[in-house]
């Protein structure tokens, strides 16, 4: 159980967590990349998405600003520039590409930018995921980012099921997938080299499996949540979204 | 909407607020009450809510940090001692009381202070009340502890509904609750009493009521979760306690 392991040993134990816990798992999942949700599920999973996708470069200024080594950070930092866009161009990145896909599934850009109508549970999960590089060791941190080793297969599902599926769902719609599809295995392959150098006893090695396991969680329970609230039983939580707000206004008077 | 009301007004719309948003209207805690619940799904509900009263000590503790006011602390400090117990007497306060009622319940002691079992969107719903009281304004914390304003209510529904409806509840396995009942409307008294004071411009009088959704929404949440894993659809997160885990040896012998 908490012998050191071997580099190769480690990476396997990694790959079993993700095979058992990532939310590729999730009911949700299945039924958003098999064309059984309809128009408003999709809409509730790309709104509440937005938190996640919004906390995503702020995390990973955390990170970055934990980090002591010039060439780690220069590292890092493509991650920032990946989803806020290069200084100066044209606006761009995976945020604003996030952005889009709400805005092109019928939103108001500043209803979803204004998060208000987000499930707390998915406000909560996503602020943990904050926390938790904020608090534990760089090591953990960093860890934590290694869902990216299993984003590659979601993604490709994602895509053809979706576009397949869904009448409502165009490939620029989609165009956030189709970057991170060569974002996140370039990010994944740095992260598990430097924890697989870096974890070397036991007790750090457990740390790491945790880690992977706590950035499961928060991805599970995301799913949770919008699955209680927008699939079965239906419970929305007061003050959420309710299908019909926050349209935009061309939208709205269709 | 934002014009300055007068306390009363104030205190009027928060008591809007609980109305429709305290959890006592969620339908978790209708079958609670209503003995609708099996055993199991009654240990859940334990099991989760320690994670809850664990921080509660924690995030008072916060709040006692930001307090400039020696008179203000202690007043505040009675809570800690409510839920920590008198310094050097025989073991006691809520905490306490809160484990004896989840080992009435049948769990070992020790895997619940874990708190393995708990579900994540409980303790991360919890963790982002611990950050609230730390990041906000004093006035904001304090206004988020109003909830007590509606907690006797609930408690008296919950004690009797739960001894009516359950062979397994007995009035030792409730004693929390007998004690929460003289010390939440004292807190309540003294938390609105301050509100009313010191929200004094409609901003800080905006929130004062946001707080108040705030913890309204963060103790749903933990319903929502609940019910999520235990009522409908029975979907238990990665991890999470299954029926059967847990329990002290004299209960799994039997």
């Amino acid at each position: 159980m908490s012998g050191l392991r071997t580099p190769e040993e480690l990476e396997a134990e990694l790959r079993r967590i993700g095979a058992e816990r990532y939310h590729s798992n999730h009911p949700f999942h299945k039924l958003l990349h098999g064309g059984k949700l309809h128009k408003d599920q999709v809409r509730a999973w790309a709104l509440n998405r937005y938190c996640y996708q919004r906390i995503i470069p702020i995390k990973d200024a955390r990170v970055l600003a934990r980090m002591e080594d010039v060439e780690m950070r220069r590292v890092w930092r493509q991650r920032i520039v990946d989803h806020d866009g290069e200084i100066g161009d044209a606006p761009d990145g995976g945020l604003r590409r996030w952005l889009s896909l709400a805005v092109g599934l019928g939103f108001d850009a500043d209803y979803v930018r204004s998060t208000r109508g987000a499930l707390p549970a998915t406000k909560f999960a996503c602020e943990a995921y904050v926390n938790y590089v904020s608090r534990r060791s760089l090591l953990e941190a960093i860890a934590s980012s290694l869902t990216e080793m299993f984003s590659p297969q979601i993604i490709k599902d994602r895509v053809s099921g979706m576009l397949a599926n869904y009448d409502f769902i165009t490939p620029d719609i989609l165009r956030y997938f189709t970057h991170r599809l060569s974002e996140a295995p370039r990010d994944a392959d740095w992260a598990l080299a430097y924890v697989r150098e870096h974890a070397r006893t036991p007790d750090a090695q457990e740390t790491v499996l945790d880690a992977l396991r706590f950035k499961c969680d928060m991805l599970w329970a995301q799913l949770d949540a919008l699955y209680l609230a927008y699939v079965e039983p239906g419970m929305i939580a007061p003050g959420a979204w309710r299908p019909g707000e926050g349209m935009a206004r061309i939208e709205a008077a269709a």
